[in-house]
């Protein structure tokens, strides 16, 4: 079985949408990657870290989809990082209630023997320093390494971020992050400039109008959202995109642009799912009937004969 | 050869753009939409009114197209609309510097009897109400009738514009609108609502984000936007959109959802051309190549296999 690398912030989250509200529940990001790739039967260890009270239960939760956790530390004395956020009515913004990073503001991260020579290392969005440190810790480089990042570390950590981007395959970042990136307004002129930094593939999501690819070669690819009727809780959306894109690519083992093509479409899948229930039970509960279906309304949504 | 009659606006529009300024060219939406409709080889004739100052060259432009204009009302005495408008450094908002309704301010339309039995009529976004009174002036219902409109007349003739509605098969608004129309925000349910009012069809357009196709009996299909490095004026790109639409349609003479799908590319494709130069120069220019190989273009972007 391929081996999937998965790092990323492992937390308590508490979600109110206007379609309900969650207690704290199992969140972060690590969660949201690592089941989305779990369903493509890959080998997926979490490297992260938690508090002494993040419960058997949620590990279980992890364990039951066989992700492993062998990479997540547990800092008895620590708390586990805490997110609380709120949706608006349209749940188009959310207002971010609570930030507490607890144990995860001093991440020191493993890499398990077990997933030093992992096939794909799909860096969750944190600290690029940690990102680096990770790819660093690697005995073996991956096939692919995969980059989520964001505007924060483009404001504040512009160096050790670009340092990081060096060194990766495959960047995800919004329309928006990639103008301010790249300095350039226009997307295929923007993800020319990122690309040159080095990257084979670039991800410019575009949140619910989908998302294009770039390939250093010069090839594009667009994979719509689709549109949803039922959207219950759009927290992780963009990770479960991660966590299907990266679980894909791995369980493949090829990198060509046709695999990330389908890739980008596994990953809109999975974020599709992810937002029609709280946090991340839509993804507890997938069946190949479910993804299948759902793939073939992915492709009926654009096909066309002209 | 299957006729569509045109009705939209006619005029002089100036242009500002970081690509550059044209002097007063041949502007309103009635000239995108037929050029762009006519390379599907109908019989467009428009129906609008121009003034006495309205350059014979202009005309010569369309009818070197064979775009019919027995439609146009010439008011001898009378000045031609005129239109200007800028558009800030990336181009993803414009001002408009003069709007001088001129002649079209009393445009009382005639439909000439060649036209009177078209088989595809496309209403361009003009007052509702003169909507309305083409569609009474035809000796025939069209196959089908489309009609554009935008949010100005859901704010001044509400009544108006809902009745015209009621009597057309097919709406384009963008998702703004679709939202305001609807009083609902995710997309799929105001569609619902929107195709209750009788319409067979409902297109929501979003710009640089594609255009989706809601079908009565609940179909959907997206058409992306193709991702364009060289954008130089985005004026008309809805009306060549609505051309190629309803020119597509009105060439195949059928209106079932996969002609109406292709159709939607059709749009999309003359869209795309007609950012890529000033007014309508560039659907002046269309070759079956470039048609070719753009249709060809926009079905890689989305082409997949899972």
């Amino acid at each position: 079985m391929k081996k999937l690398a998965v790092a990323g912030s492992l937390a308590f989250d508490a979600i109110e949408t206007p379609m309900g509200k969650t207690d704290k529940i199992i969140g972060g990001a690590s969660p949201y990657i690592a089941l989305a790739a779990s369903y493509f039967k890959v080998d997926a260890g979490i490297i992260s870290v938690v508090g002494g009270d993040f419960p058997d239960e949620y590990f279980d939760i992890l364990h039951s989809k066989n992700v492993n956790t062998d990479g997540v530390i547990v800092e008895k004395k620590g708390k586990t990082m805490f997110w609380a956020g709120k949706y608006n009515k349209d749940m188009n913004q959310r207002t971010t209630l609570t930030t507490e990073l607890n144990v995860f503001a001093n991440f020191n991260p493993e890499v398990p023997q077990r997933y030093q020579d992992a096939d794909v290392l799909m860096l969750g969005n944190i600290t690029p320093s940690i990102q680096k440190a990770i790819i660093e810790k690697m005995s073996r480089r991956p096939k692919l390494i995969i980059m989520d990042t964001m505007n924060y570390w483009m404001n504040n950590t512009p160096d050790e971020l670009d340092e990081t981007i060096s060194m990766v395959d495959v960047l995800t970042i919004n329309d928006e992050e990639a103008r301010q990136l790249s300095g350039e307004f226009v997307l295929p002129t923007a993800a020319k400039k990122i690309l040159d930094r080095g990257l084979r593939y670039l991800i410019i999501k575009k949140g619910d109008n989908g998302a294009l690819l770039f390939s250093k070669d010069g090839k594009m690819f667009f994979a719509p959202a689709l549109p949803l009727e039922n959207v219950c809780d759009p927290t992780g959306a963009g990770d479960s995109f991660a966590g299907g894109f990266s679980g894909y690519i791995a369980a493949k083992g090829k990198t060509d642009f046709e695999t990330v093509k389908s890739a980008v479409v596994a990953g809109s899948i999975m974020g599709s799912f992810c937002c029609e229930r709280f946090g991340t039970e839509n993804l507890q509960l997938l069946t190949d009937e479910m993804v299948k279906k759902r793939a073939k309304e992915f492709e009926e949504l654009t096909k066309f004969r002209f």
